[in-house]
């Protein structure tokens, strides 16, 4: 018998600020940070359960200080009995009445208890000797449905439905986890498109996308309309007609301005447009769907929880779900969140950049190509060049698609010397 | 000049579990709890502003953190500044993007700038020496509307808008002053119907709450359906058919249960029901609203910004709008929820009880009637005779009528002895 003995934080920050990359509309000067987990156990086989939230600075403290809660709670615990049913871990921690209040499954709390988690899941995987992708679809159909809190979610899927889709999937399982070892996993990049960056270096960087064999790129847009269209109009030359061009809003615009601005910019054949409003404004999204259409409308990366990617999808106000790795409650919210994409029918491309969100995110989409949805027609994880160097396992992208991750575990382990080299204050639970 | 000086916190827990005060079907062993904040100044006034938010225990830790990181934003600010603009400085807190990230606009960092916020209107309504429900009915409708933040309103309401329905309430603003200072503002009360007390103590509350002079009481429902019957049985034969019985499912069906379960309590002709499903089920809420009518649905006491509280009026799916006091950001955002309900109609009967919601959301409702709605008719505030002691200004209700308020301020001011008796951990940021 092992129990957890230690969950220890760090609140780290990498100052991107400086360069502007990452800037968007919303976000004119990120430090791309993350409030770092890592569980240890006294089993004596040197393996720890990593596991982070990401956020763009200030207030990483606070998204720490969420993550030190978390200890009490799996300190002293029975390792064996957390991961053998880790739906049952993830109700007792999501549903623990006193901390839901702080939410409800929503925000700092919530996104601290997806990251205790998501380190859960990674010592599980690193256990298994397996990559988290693999390990998840290797499990039964009835012990995916078993991860799900279906809790809120049965007006839309129940988990006999669950099962049927996951059943449906099992026929060619093995020819999809050959072909993602094979193939890789389509990607298209950010890195072109942030908002600080220069015409010349915008033009520059999407000729560069092109030569590495990206389909598709995307643009942040919404601070001035015309710099919109001068923008894409550089975008569009440079990468010529064949290569999709999405562009990114990071929620700046209401209802009514989505729908004016998407419709100034039709002449440049958007591939989908992404965060027009608010989050939570689902019937706002709806609205915007429908007044840009044929225009795919594309939104997920701050859905706070399943709830709200289900009302998305029951208003068809999305045609793309973007899930974020560690924006909702980890693996397991992520599941149901697959589930319901692919019982509405819609296609999830992942969001992904910022610090360590390709190397955690590109395990669910792969997992969700060989056991959920069981297609890659028309799908592609985001993919930004920045911080891969501080992980243990940095995801490695090539002519345009992610190769699969063979290293055991969730990917999210970052280098000693990283955490330590950028620690803005560390703390032990 | 003035600036502020110092942004205190303290955590502050009352062990409410031990009684079962407080049980519901999804919270069954609260801790009402307060993550305290106290502004000081050099302005040598000896005034202070207080603001908190209501949790129910373990992780109030991580609310009061939250609270630590607003002192950055607030430590050596000019206060005249700041106060003269409540409107320019909430957008400043609000619209912070690297703490907006941890939301965006929802959850503990939310609530943490709320706190915040109301901490600046606390202070500011002691400067002018009156209330805050007096000092925001005084204020100019252009005034008012400058407090709001329309971002993702403006398909439902625009700023002119808005002002029309100031303008609308400027006539007899005196004489609903007068008639609130004279006659109060309806409660109805929650004290008999928590899920943990027994039959006996429920019919002996449910007297008492007619005894003093209730026109209405809540029960708590949905862990149990024959309880909810043997229960509601009780409680219409002790409160007679005059008084009106609500319920509060916490959020603890899905919508398919919900429409069932009311269906099966239709008999004790129902206020209303209240929290059917979680608070982020705007599409839910209206489905549950079709199903059960003519029961009015309730909801709000979790509704985590003016986005959601949007959303449930236009699907129409709430018939009563619950604000709560320390749920969203603050004052500001509260005006903009009660600017919404009055454009579609809808009453407001404000989520109190807790520790200090009381205090506080009497001032919202009765600006609400003078400046907003102009109405009282079907309307009344939520009241549970809990911890009041613990306030330099307690909420006196009389008659079951909350009296209005005259003491300067917003009613958050705790007890010095009551903060250090029940600080769980205090910190001075």
């Amino acid at each position: 018998m092992a129990v957890i003995t230690a969950v220890d934080t760090v609140d780290i920050r990498f100052p991107t600020s400086v360069s502007l990359d990452g800037s968007d509309a919303m976000n004119p000067d990120p430090d791309y940070s993350a409030a770092y987990l890592v569980m240890r156990t006294d089993a004596g086989d040197g393996l720890e359960g990593h596991g982070f939230v990401f956020t763009i600075g200030r207030g990483n403290d606070v998204q720490t200080a969420a993550l030190q809660a978390l200890a009490p709670y799996l300190i002293g615990e029975d390792v064996d009995t957390l991961l053998a049913d880790m739906g049952a871990t993830s109700q007792r921690l999501v549903g623990d009445s006193q901390l839901r209040w702080l939410g409800p499954e929503k925000g700092v709390m919530h996104m601290a208890i997806g990251a205790g988690l998501n380190a859960l899941w990674d010592l599980r995987a690193k256990r298994a000797g397996q990559p988290l992708w693999l390990h998840l679809a290797t499990l039964s159909p009835e012990e995916i449905v078993s991860l799900v809190d279906f809790r809120y979610l049965t007006d839309a899927l129940t988990p006999d439905e669950a099962l049927q889709i996951l059943r449906a999937a099992e026929p060619g399982r093995a020819e999809r986890i050959a072909r993602l070892r094979d193939e890789g996993y389509p990607a298209y990049t950010t890195t072109p498109g942030w908002l600080g960056y220069s015409d010349e270096k915008l033009a520059r960087l999407c000729r560069e996308a092109v030569d590495d064999g990206f389909g598709q790129i995307k643009l942040k847009v919404g601070a001035n309309l015309d710099d919109d269209i001068r923008r894409l109009r550089i975008a569009r030359e440079s990468v010529g007609g064949q290569i999709g061009i999405a562009i990114d809003a990071n929620q700046r615009w209401d209802v009514p301005d989505a729908i004016a601005w998407v419709a100034a910019l039709a002449e440049f054949d958007l591939a989908w447009v992404e965060e027009p409003t608010s989050p939570d404004d689902v019937l706002g999204h709806a609205a915007i769907a429908r007044g840009v259409a044929p225009v795919p409308v594309a939104t997920g990366e701050h859905a706070q929880n399943r709830v709200i990617f289900k009302q998305l999808l029951q208003a068809e106000a999305i045609s793309v779900m973007q899930i974020d790795a560690t924006r909702v409650g980890g693996v397991n919210e992520n599941v149901a969140n697959l589930l319901l994409a692919a019982k509405f029918g819609v296609r999830v491309c992942p969001h992904a950049g910022g610090v360590g969100l390709c190397e955690t995110v590109q395990h669910l989409a792969m997992f969700d190509f060989v056991s959920v949805s069981a297609t890659i027609d028309d799908r592609c994880i985001e993919y930004v060049d920045h911080l891969h160097e501080h992980f243990v396992t940095p995801t490695v992208v090539e002519r345009g698609r992610y190769r699969a991750p063979e290293a055991p575990g969730t990917g999210a382990e970052m280098l000693s010397a990283s955490m330590a080299g950028y620690a803005w204050r560390a703390a032990a639970a």
